[in-house]
């Protein structure tokens, strides 16, 4: 449309003298949702791009399942909640939307119960075969010799009955069940194929003439096929549920400190299904109630015939996957390794309840004690805090079958005609949007912990800083697969130091009294282009953004316009438009403050530059910590001088001593930590920034160079030191004692030999040499006992104390 | 429309299967311009709030007149470029257009000319009458007495003639101009009444007995009168071009220096009419070949009647002042003292192209030596950068008519088919969207020097920071008339306050391991009413700045949340959702840095928090520095300590006295520069931050109750040496002097008198009384010739000098 349209923005069009008042209202170009300024959004319910429109106004509600925590998160976790941080960020921070985002925490599942009750079991069993002695070496390998067999056996079993069901199907010509037999049969076949380099692992460790010796490390590496057997036997033992929430509650924090590493901001509302059991149980009431789940042997399952029975649609995320090979071993998998699923009445319906065995949590309810199945807590604990139409609905991309199409049929089975397009009285639409973050691999490589390319979230920090991660991340489609590998963290590496470089080379230009220049206010054609090229970033950025999160197109836009720049820095004889160039650094921070990538938008409260008081910025706090701590050292030095100048006349000239040194350690060791680098130069010192990780590493090798240096020294002093030890050892042998050896058998009264050991006498130039030696001798034993003070042993280990003293040193260097 | 006009968004309406892939798109309520997400804007040109659409997508190219720079800025530019300000950070940071803001400097007027040229001839006045002696004072007193008398006969003689006017316009029944002779009348008469009041000011400094002695000062005092008559009559030997340049870099280096200290962003184009020469004079040659311009006398003027000939609209902006009483003043004043204009072919006429006198700074052009009228530099520069159809134009309210009616007049006369509605080969429209700030009233009345309310800009930071400032303005509606007075300060003063406190508790709150509880993740009535109360305000934030920009309501809406937010943390045994309410500080804040309130937005570069490098972060530059500097001290006191420690044993001692002194200067006078409070403890220092104006105020009042108390003591010494001068000015009376005056005619040989002046003898009880005061007199002679060592003259002045010294300490002290 025109904005002739613009009758209905209040712009006058008809009734207006075009000789006063004329105004000729500007047109725009609406042909596409992009013209029309609509955020487009990848749908996975409807698998295309969808303008966004949320329920209410510029409300956004929006849930996201968090881990279930029972293990280490790991990049895959990054992949996921880094993606969805991004994509938030632009939807609060850029299109300013009024976003209420839910994280939900899986605190209670059969993971963290095996986890958790085989941990104890284990430990148990070290105990037994350590501490208590109840277990010997023996017992403990026959052991682990049977839990092989059995798993093995159980592996080979459960294939062999795979097998025979894919045979039947394939007689039948069922091709739907033949497709999942073959599905389940590549996944047994993979762990049979593990279980084999697991007993070979292991195997080799019996094989160990240490590790064989040592229970307690025979058990550790047995651990996992051990742990199954233990837990089939004695987990119901396990019955102190503190040990289930500890062990979530382990990893829980372990999970928020990795967010929180990460840069990714925390949720608005954050909950943990077990603190949400009555509004569960109302929710599975409800489904109860209306005929879509039914109770069975203590467990509830929802009745994907009644739901379909009442024009409802199952699998509306993966309608594609539907009887392909991996479905029913997904589906399977999400019912949990404790559950049994005998009492379905059709093997696709899924537990919304599942009755708790002896020994495993359990919490009243209406079909006894036990616990929620997987899928229930996000539809229950997401409608209680977003009501019962959600906007978006996120999660990884392996999460939409069947954890997801679950979730949705059994919020669509319970809420009634209060959400979705509220066409009948049933509800047919729970979440407006579903977006699924694509999947994560590991150069080229899906991440497992067979294929060893397992990386969790702090090894990859350790590498990486969080501000690479999010760059290499915003390079790559949130809803496409994504490659972690050393070409893209490369890429990402280069990118940030065009950032950093250019953000440099305005901040030295803009330090400089740049309008005071009598020339240079025009705008010459190359300030123009220049110009001109943040204006068409700006749009490409904003474009982008509208554009389903395009972040990678918004960095080649940002990254696009810097590089204009620098060429045009490079113009002979242009007087740099200092302005112009301080604006496309202003915006190119502007968006990657959206983006996360600097974090001026986290913070709160008033700034302190400009000498104001501040609120939560983070920035000043550990220099302003440096700089009271340095300054209490000084004045306890020097107040303790002050103090003692009476007793001690030195103790002021300590202080100065110790002073010194405290202000080179303040160059040295502390502000480097904070990145900060110290010049002491004649003419004043010097200060700037710099990398902390490059300051660090810097220290790091001068201390290599000094630790070398005084390597060096310490050799030098130990030769030394052995030398005179040799010598001190030779000085000890009393002389006259020195030929009595079983090489001679007469001696003179001196003790020089006369005759040797076979009866011939020693001849007269052996004598002649032999009371040489001994005269040498002599004069060494005299000098060592009037220097040994007549204790020539306290000397010598004395002196073999300082060689020890010194190998002790060299070696501590040397690690 | 629902999004059933969804079509064209790319949404699935007709081809879907309802057991498959179903989806319901959201609908979306688009019934009022703010619902369908436009921002509205008040444009002058329709007098109406307009949906704000720019002409090239999302770019906004937008001019501002910037200043006349020939005197300090005031409150008033403050209103102007301050809510201008605002307004583009509204469009940039929270709207993300992309703006292109252009201001240009007037660095070439009649003002400025004047000013200078006037301040150099009173300069040289003042010298001829000191320094050169080319005046005497009675000279002086002379030439200001003509001057008097000739700017009162010459302004009354203006007052006639307007009356003449007046009178005939009357009988002519010519209503349009004896409304504007009123207009005419009404201001000279302020300018009879003003100089009535300078000629009282002067006289009473005629009359005073230092100032009417001195000829600088009474050149001073009536520096108005003498600057027009000294102008008049010597202002065109005044040849030198750098005078006027000078003068304006002056005030244009100030006014930027004030607009940084107001917080205002920098624009990205920023322009001087002097660089602009060639571009200007193409820009009136076009406008004479389109026959809308003649010249006349070296002068170029725009032609109103050929202008509306060409169906073109006069005065779109003020239509309904035309022939209004102010109009007519308002288009002599803006066409320049220094103008004749007799000749305009039609009075209304104006300037574009202004021949200059002998002395006047002058440029080539077609039309002889000249310089360009007021409004042609903006029409040509804007269109220069902008290019020939401007999104928005801005300025203050009083630009309104005739500047910015003369600039759209010559800009339509000027540019061809290629601007505003193209609708016909002339251009109709240079400017789609013209905003004014609306006029600033002090204590509610008009600013101006002769009502003595005329506030600098300097001088209104001096009471009040740029933060409160800022949000004294965000209270006002930009396009309203604001009150900038000692209700509206305290009134922002207290919402700062709120802003502040509430951070400050958020930022304890988020201090705390706030996630480990093991309670307290469910969402309570309580928790979700503040959810909902920061989804309200960021609503209300949303549709008020869309509204017109309107800042006071946005603002309103944040302080509502957070009034919301301290309810509900008085609420009793609630644990506070830390989640929601940082979320609730995170959003004011960046809506507080939209508004350049907090400034974050304003830096460039990666942040050092999380340890990386910087770019152009300020908060942490000044501490770095305080902890530099502070080091050096240390160090260099060490360091001379050691090195003097051979030659002076005590040296170690002198230095750690020095370097206690320097940890106290860091703590009392560093520091609080910076907004850090130390506070030295027995368990050791704590530090936290404050605002610096408040510490400097306690810092001062600090040392003011040391002063007083160091001055009593001085007091308590001067009283005491007092009485000890007096007691040592009796003592230096020789004892057997002290009798001999004219009350006595004889003495004995002691000095004791004997016979009255009047012949009688004096008494036996009189001579026993003496006799007493003369043994006294003669003890403490003694004594003072004993304490004195024989020079009591030397002791007197030594005690004189002490009194003297103790004298002056104490006036130090009271100033």
């Amino acid at each position: 449309m025109s904005l002739s349209g613009a009758g209905k923005l209040g712009a006058p069009t008809c009734s207006f003298d075009p000789r006063r008042h004329a105004w000729y209202p500007p047109t725009v170009d609406t042909s596409t949702p992009l013209a029309q300024g609509h955020l487009m959004m990848n749908n996975t319910l409807t698998g295309s791009k969808q303008a966004f429109v949320p329920v209410d106004g510029r409300t956004v509600r929006w849930y996201t399942c968090g881990p279930t925590v029972y293990d280490s998160s790991h990049v895959g976790h990054a992949r996921t909640y880094l993606s969805l941080d991004i994509m938030r960020r632009i939807m609060t921070d850029y299109f300013h939307y009024n976003v209420l985002y839910h994280v939900n925490i899986t605190d209670i599942d059969d993971k963290i119960i095996m986890r958790a009750r085989q941990n104890v079991l284990i430990e148990n069993l070290i105990d037994d075969a350590t501490k208590n002695g109840k277990l010997t070496l023996e017992e403990v390998k026959a052991m682990i010799g049977a839990a092989v067999v059995e798993a093995s056996e159980k592996a080979e079993k459960k294939r062999q009955q795979i097998e025979e069901a894919l045979t039947e199907a394939t007689e039948k010509q069922d091709s739907r069940s033949r497709i999942e037999q073959e599905g389940l049969l590549d996944q047994q076949k993979l762990k049979v194929s593990n279980l084999a380099s697991e007993k070979a692992r292991i195997d080799a460790a019996l094989k160990d003439s240490v590790i064989s010796q040592d229970a307690k490390q025979l058990i550790l590496v047995s651990k996992l096929v051990l742990a199954d057997k233990l837990d089939a036997e004695k987990g119901h033992l396990v019955t102190d549920h503190s040990v289930f929430i500890k062990h979530a509650r382990y990893y829980e924090k372990e999970f928020m400190e990795d967010m929180k590493a990460l840069g990714i901001r925390e949720p608005d509302v954050l909950t943990r299904v077990t603190e949400y059991m009555p509004q569960i149980i109302v929710f599975i009431e409800k489904i109860v109630q209306r005929n879509m789940a039914y109770e069975s042997n203590g467990s509830v399952y929802l009745s994907l015939d009644a739901f379909q029975a009442a024009g409802h649609n199952y699998r509306k995320l993966s309608p594609a996957a539907a009887g392909t090979e991996t479905s029913a071993a997904e589906l399977a998998e999400s019912e949990g390794a404790l559950s049994s699923g005998s009492e379905k009445r059709n093997p696709n319906d899924f537990a919304l309840w599942k009755s708790s065995k002896p020994g495993e949590p359990a919490w009243d309810s209406p079909w006894g004690p036990g616990r929620p199945g997987w899928h229930i807590e996000c539809s229950a604990v997401a409608s209680d805090i977003l009501g019962e139409n959600l906007d978006i609905h996120s999660g990884g991309e392996d999460l939409k079958f069947p954890h997801h199409d679950n979730e949705l049929a059994q919020s669509e089975a319970c809420l009634g005609a209060c959400c979705g397009g509220g066409r009948s009285d049933e509800c047919h639409q729970w979440v407006n949007y579903f977006t699924h973050t694509g999947h994560l691999h590991i150069e080229g490589l899906k991440m497992s912990k067979s294929l060893k390319n397992f990386v969790t979230i702090r090894e990859a920090l350790e590498k990486n800083s969080p501000r690479l991660l999010r760059i290499l991340f915003l390079m790559q489609g949130w809803d496409q697969p994504m490659n972690y590998s050393q070409q893209t963290t490369d890429d990402a590496r280069s990118k940030e130091t065009t950032f950093k470089a250019f953000f440099r080379q305005v901040e030295a230009l803009a330090r400089g009294d740049y309008l005071a220049d009598e020339v240079g206010w025009r705008m010459g054609e190359h300030d123009r282009e220049l110009s001109h090229a943040l204006l068409a970033a700006q749009k490409k950025v904003h474009e982008s953004l509208l554009d389903n999160f395009n972040t990678k197109e918004a960095m080649l836009a940002l990254l696009q316009v810097i590089s204009q720049a620098n060429v045009y820095l490079r113009i002979p004889d242009v007087k740099p438009a200092v302005l112009t160039l301080k604006s496309i650094a202003i915006y190119v921070t502007q968006i990657l403050k959206v983006f996360g990538v600097v974090r001026g938008n986290d913070d709160f409260g008033f700034e302190m530059s400009g000498g104001d008081d501040a609120g939560g910025s983070s920035a000043v706090g550990p220099m302003i910590d440096a700089l009271v701590s340095f300054r209490t050292k000084i004045r306890d030095e020097a107040l303790s001088a002050v103090k003692n100048s009476k007793d001690d006349p030195t103790s002021a000239a300590k202080a100065i001593q110790a002073i010194l040194e405290t202000c080179d350690a303040l160059r040295d060791e502390i502000l480097p930590t904070v990145g900060i680098r110290l010049e002491d130069r004649p003419e004043g010192t010097l200060w700037n920034r710099e990398d902390p990780a490059t300051m660090m590493k810097e220290l790091e090798e001068k201390k290599a160079r000094e630790a070398e240096l005084r390597k060096g020294k310490i050799e030098k002093k130990l030769v030394a030191k052995e030398k005179e030890l040799a010598k001190l050892r030779d000085s000890l042998q009393v002389p006259d004692q020195m030929f009595r050896t079983d090489e001679f058998k007469e001696w003179d009264e001196m003790g020089i030999p006369t005759v040797n050991a076979d009866g011939t006498p020693v001849g007269a130039g052996q004598i002649k040499k032999k009371k040489k030696a001994m005269e040498k001798q002599m004069k060494m034993y005299e000098e060592l006992m009037s220097k040994a003070d007549g204790n020539p042993q306290a000397l010598l280990h004395a002196t073999e104390a300082e060689v020890t003293k010194l190998q002790e040193e060299l070696a501590a260097l040397s690690i």
